[in-house]
C-alpha cells in the first residue's frame, strides 16, 4: 500500500534498524557506569554527538539528545520563560507546529506576538523586522519547513537579521532535516530535529543550544548529556538516529530530485484533470516530497478514505493537530477560509515512495474526482 | 563476562527485542493520522495502556507514556511546583534517586523536607508521621526500592498514612518494576515506571498520574496521551516495554526466589572469607538481585578494576551519581561515613546472571581481597 504520509511519521530505515540492534547486542551498557564496556558506549555516544555536531556546523557540547521535538521545544520555551526578562517577548511565525505555538502561548501568554506569512506561507520579512525594531524579543521562532504545506521559510536571512539586532533565534527543523539539502543551521542558537521524521525511531531526537545558554536544563538529575538532560542515555536510538539522517543525506541531492519530478508531475496532472485544484505553495520554496492541495470540493476526510480503499495513505494535514477543532491554523494564517482549509489534502513522499507510485496516486485521486461528482449528481453516497 | 549491574540498566529482554521489531515492521504508522493502519497502531498503544493499567491496579486513562523515569520525576515535581499552594511543602526520603532529589531541591529550594532513615536504609515511619502533622506537605515522594542497596521501603504503609492525612503520595517505581512480587502501586497517586531497568529499551517510562490531578501536563502541543503528553507516541518502544514488564512477571516469583538463594550464598561466602565486610540492608527487606557490600579495605573503584580485570561487570553504586563529588548521598544518611562510602560495591543480578555466576563473584571477590591484602603489604600496586 503506497504510503503518501511521510512528513506524519516515516518507516525506519534500514541502515537504522541495523544500527539499533548492533547497538542493542553490543552497546546498551549505561554509558556512566564504571567499567570498560559502558566507556565504549560513552565514546560512541560521544561520537554521535561529534558527528551530528559536524553536519549542522556547530560545536558538539552544544548539542544535546532528548526524546524528540516536542520536547525539545517544550523544554527550551520553559527554559527561557524562567530565565527572560519579563519585559522581553517572543516571537513566532503563524505557521508553527502545534509544539512551538501550545509551548509560546502557555508559557508566555500575552507576551507571545506572531508574524505573518503571506498567501504563499512564507513569512513577510519586512513586517519581521519592524516587529523586532518595536520592541524587545527574547526569542524568535520560525520553522525550517512547514509540516502542512513544506513551505520554506527563509531562516538563513531571519537569523541574519536576528544577530545584527542581537535576538537569539530558534529555528524548529523537525520536518526539514534530512528532507532537503543541509545548509550551516547549527549556526543558529537554537533547533530543533526529530528522529522519525527522517528515518530514525520514535522517541529520540535533538536540541541544539546557544552558546551563551547552557544553563539549559531539560530535567535535573544525573549529569548526562553535558549536564543539560538527566536521564540515561538511550544511545541504542541515538546511534540509529544519526544511522538514518547519515542515509538521508548521503542521497539527499539525487533524492530530492527525483521527487520534486514526480511531485511536480503529479501536480501537473491533478491541476490539468481535477478543475479548480489549488496547489500549495506551488510558487515558492517548498520540500520536495510534499504536495498539500485545497480540493475543489468535498471535505478532505471524504478524499482520504476513498484513496485508502484504493491502497492510498495521505492525509488531511498535520498529526499533531488531530482531534482539535476547527481549521488548519496554517492555512487560514495563509488566507484561506475554514471551508477551504477543510478540503486540503496532503501528500508526502520519501525514499519508499517510487515513480509509478506517484503517477498511480494521481490516477487514484483523479477516479476518486469523478465517483465524488458522480456521488453528487446522483446526491448519494455510493459505497467504493 | 557476566554483568553485575541490572541496576544501572539491562540488556533487552528477547520478548522486548522480538516486539520491537514486529512494530517496526507493521505498527510504525503515526496513531494520530487519518487512515487505518494509524488506527490499528491507535488501538494497539491503548492496548498497551490497558494491560499496564490491569498490572498496576489503575483506570488506563491515568498512565501517561513517556521518555523515562526522568522525566517523569522531574515533569511530575515541575507540574506540582506551578499548582501547590506556596504554603505547600514536598517532603522526599533522604535516600531517594537523583532525579527525585534533584527536581525536589531544584523547584521546591527550602520548601523541600527531607524524610530520615534509618541504619538499614529504611524510612523512620515515626518520625515521618510526625512531620506530617507538623506540616502542610503537598506532596511525599518516597521510592519503591532503592537503586543502590536495593533495600525496599513499606510504601503501602506510608501510602495509608498519606491517605489518611490527605497528602498526596509519589512512589518512584523504577528499580523496583520486574524485580519484585507486583502490589497494587496503582493505587497510589503517581508513580513513576522505566522500561530499561526491566529489560525494555532506553528511551520509554510511564507516569501514573492521580484522578485529581489531569492538569498535568508533560509538554505541550499534540494532544496525544490523552492530553497529557504531546509528541509522537513510541508505539514500538512502548510495545517492547509491555514485553519485557510482562516477560518479568510471569517469572517474578521463580526469579526472585533463585536471585535471593544466589545473593545470599554469595553475600555468606564474602562475609566467611573477606573479614570485615558489611552486607547493608541484610537485615531488613531488599530486592533479591541487589547486595550492596560495604569492602573492609580499598577503594571501591579499585575493586570494580579488578574485578573487570576477572570478567565480572561490577559498580560503585548509582551510575546517575557519576562523575558527581563526594560520597554516595544514600550511604551518609544511613549514618555510613564518606570513607566508608567510597568502599562500597554494589552487586546487581538479573535473568541472565546464572547461579554460576554468582558463585564464581564471590571467588574472584575473594581471590582480589588477597591480591589487594598482599599489594599493600608489600605497598605496592601489582598490575593484574
Amino acid at each position: 500500500m503506497p504510503y503518501f504520509d511521510y512528513n506524519a511519521t516515516t518507516p525506519l530505515r534500514v541502515s537504522a534498524r541495523k544500527r539499533w540492534l548492533a547497538a542493542q547486542d553490543e552497546d546498551w551498557y549505561n554509558p556512566s557506569s564504571p567499567y570498560g564496556r559502558s566507556a565504549r558506549v560513552h565514546e560512541l555516544l560521544e561520537g554521535c554527538r561529534a558527528r551530528l555536531a559536524q553536519l549542522l556546523g556547530c560545536a558538539p557540547e552544544l548539542l544535546v539528545f532528548n526524546s524528540g521535538a516536542t520536547e525539545g521545544n517544550y523544554s527550551l520555551f520553559e527554559y527561557l520563560q524562567s530565565t527572560l526578562s519579563r519585559e522581553c517577548r517572543v516571537g513566532i511565525s503563524a505557521v508553527e507546529h502545534p509544539s512551538v505555538y501550545a509551548a509560546a502561548h502557555a508559557l508566555f501568554g500575552e507576551r507571545c506576538c506572531t508574524f505573518k506569512v503571506n498567501q504563499s506561507g512564507v513569512i513577510d520579512v519586512e513586517a519581521f523586522e519592524e516587529a523586532l525594531d518595536r520592541d524587545a524579543f527574547g526569542l524568535v521562532s520560525v520553522m525550517a519547513a512547514n509540516n502542512e504545506t513544506g513551505v520554506l521559510q527563509p531562516w538563513p536571512q531571519l537569523a541574519s537579521i536576528c544577530r545584527a539586532k542581537g535576538v537569539p533565534f530558534h529555528v524548529d527543523a523537525a520536518q526539514w532535516l534530512g528532507k532537503a539539502r543541509m545548509g550551516p543551521i547549527g549556526t543558529v542558537d537554537f533547533v530543533t530535529g526529530c528522529a522519525h521524521k527522517f528515518g530514525g525511531p520514535k522517541g529520540v531526537g535533538f536540541l541544539k543550544i546557544g552558546t551563551n545558554y547552557t544553563g539549559y536544563r531539560a530535567a535535573v538529575g544525573g549529569a548526562q548529556e553535558h549536564a543539560h538532560r538527566a536521564g540515561t542515555e538511550n544511545y541504542p536510538g541515538i546511534a540509529a538516529m544519526m544511522a538514518a539522517l547519515e542515509a538521508c543525506l548521503e542521497s539527499v541531492e539525487a533524492e530530492c530530485s527525483r521527487l520534486q519530478i514526480c511531485r511536480n508531475a503529479f501536480e501537473e496532472q491533478i491541476v490539468q484533470r481535477i478543475q479548480g485544484v489549488n496547489t500549495i505553495g506551488a510558487d515558492v520554496g517548498r520540500l520536495a516530497n510534499t504536495s498539500l492541495l485545497i480540493m475543489p470540493a468535498h471535505l478532505n476526510t471524504r478524499w482520504v478514505l476513498q484513496l485508502e480503499k484504493r491502497g492510498f495513505e495521505v492525509s488531511t494535514g498535520s498529526a499533531c493537530a488531530t482531534g482539535k477543532e476547527g481549521p488548519s491554523h496554517v492555512l487560514t494564517a495563509m488566507g484561506l477560509s475554514p471551508e477551504e482549509a477543510r478540503r486540503a489534502v496532503r501528500v508526502s513522499g520519501g525514499w519508499n515512495t517510487t515513480n509509478d507510485d506517484w503517477r498511480a496516486l494521481a490516477a487514484a485521486m483523479i477516479v476518486v474526482w469523478e465517483r465524488l461528482k458522480r456521488e453528487e449528481r446522483s446526491n448519494q453516497v455510493i459505497d467504493i
